[in-house]
This record gives structure tokens, C-alpha cells and sequence, in this order.
């Protein structure tokens, strides 16, 4: 993790962290949260040499490293989840996370052909929000009809989201920036959600797209 | 303009066009839209001359130009206006641009701090949407109070979107990315706008904000 958002996010959580090069001003500023993480390796570092080490074009705060978890192997559990089918672009999948973390949907299940989480610029679009969401890699085809859920799929035409009742317990599916859900997956759709359109754009991107969905669904049933 | 589709959204404007280099496999999937410009100068071209001349890595279309229009000068009329106060990075200006339109938010005043509109990464992202929009650049401070009409901007705290009756003329005022909106606009607000949290996250992008609370606005207001 790179940067002085990015780190302190990863500080403040509980994932477990292997090491953490910072400048003196980054490691003042951060002394609470590395009170909590007595054993974490701490390395002095200038601007220049963070910058060397890493992918920014400046850093004043730090780079912090930290072992990769597990996949999960269980099934999710939330009322709601949201699956992302063929998402690409890394800085969307860290947007997703984000808009996803800020509506409560903290499990979310991806294709595989969707951006890889680790990523640095997944990491760094979800502005931390990777510390707090479960993430799933898994054959949508095959896992959506294990999760015994209704299937909200957004689509360009299908149900007015303003006049939709949610149910208790579902899966909010979003497809690719450019093709929409595959076509293979369609057939799981329960329900098509569609957003309203009042001017000329063919289409909404699809964070854009999920930020509005959320907000409908959470406006109904509360996290 | 680069590629299939803005080259297409541009043609299929009434924008004046200077002149297209094209691939002739794209030249024949445009014919009805040149057939309605007999006089643009076109110029067929390889995909590796659209690469060499252009910005993208690929580029099996083509590439359009055309003289950039002269700013507004004239007071903007919709109902409802979007106003982007230090919008710095190019593809947020560009997604901001597609939504605004989407929603029927045709008319947009930015800071002049704000990304420059004819920015390719702008064009890029609005999707097409650059054709459909009137962009205004202007001093806010000094801009937003002859509009004479109530603003609502988005903050951290404010009133909940959900349960907002908006009016039937407004200025929806968006802030910067990092900073929100600019201390020197905050006497200009009437209305406080807050977007409900569910989860974790400290906040969300300002693309996918202003796509909340146009879609809570267009609820209630129609375009």
C-alpha cells in the first residue's frame, strides 16, 4: 500500500501487516495506530527513496506491505451482495468497492475474468474501503444459483429502480463496462433493474450505475 | 476525437466538423451520417496512421476534428443547473459530464479551476455526452449569485437526500475530489445535501454523488 490514505487505512484495520517504511513526519502522525502494532517492522525512509520503491510520482507518507489473504471458501452470508461480472478496469473494481463499503454491502462476489483485488490501482480507487469488504472469485454461472437469492441484474431496460420493492435478502449483479451482464448469466436474472434516463447519454458507467442502485435499495431496507 | 464512438456521437451532432481520417471499414458503417455532411474533408487512413497521428494504442475507426466552440457568454435557462467547483482530474470531469446528461442536466458551470473541456481524457469520458452539454467556466463566487436561484451542495453532513424536497430551480454545487466545496462558496449554499452511509467508507467519489442526487432530484422533478 502506497500512500499516507492508503497506509493509515491498513494500520487502522485488523488485517495483519509485515512491514511499514514511512517517513518520520508519516510515523509521528501515525503513532497511536502503530502503538497497536508493536511487533510490525517500522523502516525509516525519505520521500525519494519511497518514491524509488513504489509506483507514485511523490510520497510524503509511506509504503506498507502486507500478506495477501486467503480467498474465501464459504458462502456469503449478507442480506444482500453484489456480483460484478467481467469488470476490467481496475480503478472501477476500486470505485465499486468503495460505493460498496459506503452502502453496506461489505461481501461481493466477482467473475474471474473480473480485475484481480490486489491490484495497486484496485487497492488505491477503494481509498481503504479493500480493509473492510469480503471479495469472492468465483464462476458466476455456477455459484449465483448455490446462493438461493433473488438476482437484481441492471440492464438498460427492465424495472424502474424508483418503483422497484426490494426483497429482504438478493444479489445486485452489474455487468461489464461495455457489454452489460453476459449472456450466459441472464437467464439467473430474476429481476431487471433498469435507471431512469431524462437526457441524451446512452448509458450510465457502471459505478455510477451501482452508486444509484445502493442508494434505492438502502432508501427501502436498511443495512 | 478519437475512435468509434465520440467520432460517431460527433457526426451525429449538429457540431461543425473540420475533417476525418478514417479506416474504410468505418467510413462505410458512418454512410448515413455523411451523407447528412456532403462537404467534410475525409480522409481515409490505415489503423496504424489513426495510431501514429492520435493518442490511442488502437484505433480501428478513426479520428475527427473540429474547432472548438466559443464559450457561453449568456446566462444559463434549464431549471436546474450543475455547478462543478475545482473538478481537477480530467475522467471525473468526463463521467460528470455523461451523468450530468443522462439526467437531463444539460447545462454545467465550472470553476475555472475545474479540468478544461476540451481535454481528449474529457471528451473521452463523457462518452458523447460533450455534444449533448453547454459548459460554462466561470468564477463561481461571482457567477452562482446572478443566478438567483437556491444551491444545494453536497457535504459530509447536510440534510438526508432521501427526504428532501428539492425545488423546482436550483444549482446542484459539487466539490472538489479531495477537498469537497471551497470554504469561499459555503455562504452560497441555501441547502446542505448529505448522501445516507450504510458502511465503512469515508466518503464516495464525486462522480457517483452527483449520480445519487441527480437520481433523487429527477424522482421527485422530472426533466
Amino acid at each position: 500500500m502506497e500512500g499516507a490514505k492508503s497506509v493509515k487505512e491498513l494500520l487502522a484495520s485488523d488485517w495483519p501487516m509485515a512491514g511499514l517504511a514511512a517517513t518520520e513526519a508519516f510515523l509521528q502522525e501515525c503513532q497511536t495506530f502503530l502503538g497497536l502494532r508493536p511487533k510490525l517492522e517500522v523502516f525509516p525512509a525519505t520521500e525519494a527513496q519511497l518514491v524509488q520503491a513504489g509506483t507514485f510520482a511523490s510520497n510524503k507518507a509511506g509504503i506498507a506491505w502486507a500478506p495477501i489473504p486467503k480467498r474465501p471458501t464459504e458462502l456469503p452470508t449478507a442480506p444482500w451482495l453484489l456480483a460484478l461480472d467481467d469488470i476490467r478496469d481496475p480503478g472501477n473494481l476500486g470505485t465499486l468497492l468503495r460505493i460498496a463499503d459506503w452502502y453496506g454491502f461489505q461481501q461481493i462476489i466477482c467473475s474471474p475474468t473480473t480485475a484481480e483485488l490486489y491490484n495497486p490501482k484496485v487497492l488505491h480507487a477503494s481509498m481503504g474501503s479493500f480493509t473492510r469488504v469480503t471479495v469472492w472469485y468465483q464462476d458466476l454461472a455456477n455459484f449465483l444459483p448455490k446462493l438461493q437469492r433473488p438476482v437484481h441484474g441492471a440492464y438498460l431496460d427492465g424495472d424502474n429502480v424508483h418503483e422497484l420493492s426490494f426483497s429482504e435478502q438478493g444479489v445486485l449483479l452489474m455487468g461489464n463496462e461495455a457489454n452489460g451482464i453476459s449472456p450466459a448469466l441472464a437467464s439467473l436474472v430474476t429481476q431487471k433493474v433498469h435507471i431512469p434516463q431524462f437526457g441524451g447519454a446512452e448509458s450510465l458507467n457502471v459505478a455510477a450505475a451501482t452508486a444509484v442502485i445502493c442508494d434505492n435499495l438502502r432508501r427501502q431496507l436498511r443495512a
